[in-house]
């Protein structure tokens, strides 16, 4: 498999389906769908709807049947990035080379976009095909429990209150862990879970994303030092700038480089069970540690 | 029945129950989950939950297993209001009688706590007991619509930006349509779906809360004019003071009260297929247009 050609495909099919999705840009009132559009259609990697495809995928799922979910979970996560460039909280005026919502809407548009998008995604993933309609609702839960403050909204709430504070590694894992971890876990098993996945395979996937999610992060704090802002769309150094902790600040450069590939190799080794219909998330591990944006 | 009575008794289930679902305000990160309690915990009539259980009860369903869908809509009624007080949007300082939530909390937090109780309302919705998945998938999905951009926030968008604008009634309908009839609809409905409604019943107390959320909707802009600050909880003449279109602003107050009657007589009419066992909503719509808070 070309992982990359494949991940090109993968957020091809996603931009179709979000592009379906979405309400129309000049639906009443048009500020808020031209909002959430503006932020959802803005590009990005499309990784998390590719778990959700390749968790799918994995176990031997169709695609077409976890495509409302997959997008349900980009909805998820360009609201976080909403709600995380506003001026109450990072203060963020570009995020993938274009300016953030805020900036062009305006932060009430903002907040009530993010909010719209994050309602969006439950919607989505209730109209979700599943054999088995009791799947589809344990999908409901894990993703609320995934993106709420055990999860995602978790992990933002100590990253906001620990920058410019001295923290340790449990700290620093923590945040990375339910700020990104907790999506990535939950969109390879919501992908998982829709197509019947049986708990063995499940608990294989959920190491395997655990581990891909931590070297992500690792990986993601080592380019905020060494990337290129070309290629990222957004300017290096805003850790420091923050006083954020990350894995480079507490560990250096090297000691970071050795950790994001420890839990490659780890995610590799959850993976044993599974033939080749997991190559693509095999991909993906090596993709994400030797990224360049 | 004694309506002020059993509205308490209402209230006093759903105070309960919001108790037991919200996570403890010691649980990790601690900040958050005191945000969120400040907010749900800080009083209210609890309106919203009591539709949901009267919803139920109307079409002979059982008040317990409604519960946390009772507490979702709460929630989502909360999360609407922390979100709608920022500076950024309607900038107030008081809600029912205490400071807003980013005045104790901060505007980081308050954004973070709204989040998070949105994707808790979704949580409590997936854990209610239904005889039939396939309906609890379905009150997802209307409680997804009602909260979404063509409901809740699109009432909000629109009346945020009419704020200082010359508006006709059509507009001024669209808002309270939105901004309270939504999420009114979506109680009563979610309650008797849950309890298995026959699409005939449906069909009248969706008109029922239609003409009950306008009636609504009507009384609070005329007590924001003649209202006592004292049993509000919050200033009276903010309206005016933000430019806001209200019926007696259209309409003077004399006009405004019988639209009101009027709206409340047709919700009455709407429940004359149900027995007894609609009282409560019957009582509600008196409440609704003799209340002096």
């Amino acid at each position: 498999m070309d992982f990359r050609e494949e991940l090109k495909k993968k957020a091809a099919v996603t931009e179709e389906a979000l592009e379906h999705f979405l309400p129309p840009p000049d639906a009443y009132p048009p500020l808020i769908h031209q909002s959430m559009r503006y932020s959802v259609m803005g590009g990005g990697k499309r990784l998390r709807p590719a778990l959700v495809m390749a968790g799918a995928e994995a176990v031997g799922g169709n695609v077409q049947n976890v495509l409302p979910a997959a997008c349900a979970l980009e909805l998820i996560h360009t609201y976080s990035l909403i709600h995380d460039d506003l001026p109450a909280m990072d203060n963020d005026d570009y995020r993938r080379g274009r300016l953030t919502n805020h900036k062009v809407f305006g932060e009430a548009v903002a907040v009530l976009a993010g909010d719209a998008l994050l309602t969006l995604a439950f919607r989505l993933l209730a109209d979700c095909r599943c054999p088995c309609p009791e799947d589809l609702v344990r999908v409901i839960v894990e993703v609320a429990d995934g993106a709420g403050t055990f999860g995602l909204i978790g992990g933002q709430v100590v990253d906001t209150f620990s920058a410019g504070e001295t923290i340790d590694e449990t700290v620093l894992e923590y945040i990375h862990r339910h700020k990104t971890g907790a999506l990535y876990r939950v969109c390879v098993r919501t992908g998982a879970i829709l197509s019947g996945a049986k708990e063995r395979e499940l608990a294989s996937l959920t190491e395997y994303s655990d581990y891909l999610g931590l070297a992500f992060q690792i990986k993601d704090d080592i380019l905020d030092i060494e990337g290129d802002e070309k290629l990222l769309g957004k300017p290096v150094g805003s850790d420091q700038k923050n006083k954020k902790a990350t894995y480079p600040s507490l560990f250096g450069l090297e000691k970071s480089r050795e950790k994001a590939r420890q839990a490659a190799d780890r995610a590799q080794e959850a993976l044993s069970i599974f033939g080749s219909e997991a190559d693509f998330l095999r991909g993906l591990v090596e993709f994400t540690i030797n990224r360049a944006f």
